[in-house]
């Protein structure tokens, strides 16, 4: 049976990925190996970086002054490189608190540089349900620290304060699935884990004029110039990670890029949250005007009545991935790039069938 | 045409391996679902990284003392971590230099620590092509640190002098190759791309009793702590080149585990180093006592007269993966544990081909 696929991360890729992935690990473009048995120096895995980083630019709407680059260690080793290369040692960063991966971003900010990085304002007073709007930016920061999207809590960013000082981003689970004037951003890392490949590849995507200022010590490996010059091989690179990636974002551009993965991400929120709004059994956690397409949180206003059936009929639809975060309860549904319309079609017919049966 | 891959990594793993990866990518474990799209907190992925952990300590003959980690990063990441976890602030670490790999261990340390990294002895006089041995190691190190097989120049570490500091050693090049008394070591690493699995996770045992006492701020990420409490998943682990990497230790140790890796090994070091003595147009490069059965650096005493001959021969049989690193030259047979003896036998043919048309 079709398993509809709402896991918030590692999460749902195309078929066809899938399929091609598979394929390469038997045997990549008829060379009689597997892709994994390949050094990274080959030119065919050259040109898979290449692919990648150019498609990357390409969909970002982004130029040659920023580069592209696929590292390891997930945006947790990101929120420590941030301050290592943009943060001075008399500077100061401010972060906007918006969850626990922001929360532990600013926290890595401050181990560092004790003091140094400043919440700009949090929603954590309601359990970060929301995304706290007209708070002040101090002007002459090194940079400020959003966080796009938060997968636990099921809110998205929809306009970012654009200031004075450099503009950073954690897109990790929301990258790909919007159009937005990214040049206004210098810095947007995403762990691939969401709308980009499996785990195992961080993307990194920076304005290359940014760097080599914090004037700090800095662990080779995190010193993004040393990457950019490597060209994101200074040391072996996650290869299959990477490959997946760019069947994906080859998948993306084939379907009809940002406009159409846009236009999906919409289709689908606006039949999930517009049940969750209609079907008296279900209330969203999330504000609504902060709601996000990515990933949404919704609770049983009665679990004692309805949680078993629920749960039993979800199980016989073949949906999986659909139990919220522990901070959160109830549900999650995450309706990535690849999630197909009919999924989602497939979850709201469990809830109507729920209601009815109530 | 079968292929014979002697590249020196990411490199060949056994082809049921390949076949084991591949159906995983397409449905793990009957789930109806790709590996690639599960969540690293499913119960079948966390077996997955405990049985890969179980393994490597049974393998190694290590007890529950050490923690197994499977991190992101690379070995180039562990010359990070190293000094930050282990290196007091007053403190001194030695470190043997044996080649590229481990004087970039050595720089990376006295990066952090500047002067705090000695260099025991080296063998760059002779481009690397021997271990030095008989150097004197002061007392009092917080730790020692060795390369047991340079990829590069094809000698490895036949006996480590074991003193009163800790003992390192990354073992990226020959791990899981011989039979050795492994709890000789405090820290022993690998990047997993040769014996172990595909690029994209790295291997770290480490004794726990060791730990939290350099007195350092540690980036949460290069914290060897963090990990060891989070399980190995204090973030989201390289979960494809995780599973490789038990598939491939499963392998290991249906086919006999060390004993019968290391008779291999010896086995295909014997052929060919047998044939590099014997062929009277070739030479090795490095000093015998000291030669790797992982890597054989070997010339053409005459490239001028013999190269194209060589070349269009090994083409012919299917040898892939030959040419020398650019620092030594000439060729390199890298024979990891994957490596079937058939295709060493068809490296000395072609060697012997070549002899007989000179």
């Amino acid at each position: 049976m079709k398993k509809h696929n709402f896991t918030a991360g590692p999460c749902i890729l195309a078929p066809e990925v899938f399929e091609g992935a598979a394929a390469a690990v038997r045997e990549f473009e008829g060379m009689g190996l597997s892709l994994l048995e390949i050094s990274h120096r080959d030119k065919k895995v050259v040109a898979v970086m290449e692919e990648a980083q150019q498609r990357v630019l390409k969909t970002l709407g982004l130029g040659d002054d920023y580069a592209v680059l696929f590292l390891q260690g997930g945006a947790s080793s990101q929120f420590a490189m941030l301050p290592f290369n943009l943060l001075t040692s008399s500077g100061r960063a401010g972060y906007l608190n918006t969850g626990t991966w922001a929360t532990k971003a600013l926290e890595e900010a401050n181990k560092l540089a004790p003091g140094q990085a400043l919440e700009l304002a949090s929603s954590k007073d309601r359990n970060f349900s929301y995304i706290p709007k007209g708070f002040a930016i101090p002007s002459g920061l090194d940079y400020v620290h959003y966080t796009s999207n938060n997968t636990i809590y099921g809110t998205q960013m929809k306009a970012f304060t654009k200031t004075d000082s450099l503009m950073v981003c954690d897109m990790s689970s929301d990258i790909f699935s919007r159009q937005m004037d990214y040049s206004a951003f210098d810095l947007i890392y995403a762990g691939a884990q969401k709308n980009l490949g499996p785990a195992g590849a961080t993307l990194v995507v920076v304005r290359k004029d940014i760097l080599g200022k914090s004037g700090r010590y800095i662990p080779t490996m995190f010193d993004y110039p040393t990457h950019i010059k490597g060209e994101s091989m200074y040391n072996t690179p996650p290869v299959f990670s990477l490959y997946v990636s760019l069947l994906t974002l080859r998948w993306m551009d084939a379907q009809g890029g940002l406009p159409e993965m846009e236009r999906r991400a919409n289709a689908r929120a606006a039949a999930l949250y517009g049940e969750i709004d209609r079907n008296p059994l279900f209330v969203g956690t999330a504000a609504t005007e902060d709601r996000s397409p990515m990933n949404a949180c919704f609770l049983l206003h009665d679990e004692a009545a309805h949680k078993d059936t629920f749960d039993a009929l979800a199980k016989e639809a073949g949906l999986v991935g659909l139990a919220g975060h522990r901070s959160v309860g109830g549900y999650r549904a995450s309706m990535y790039n690849a999630l197909e319309q009919s999924s989602v079609d497939a979850l709201v017919e469990v809830m109507r069938e729920v209601e009815r049966r109530a």
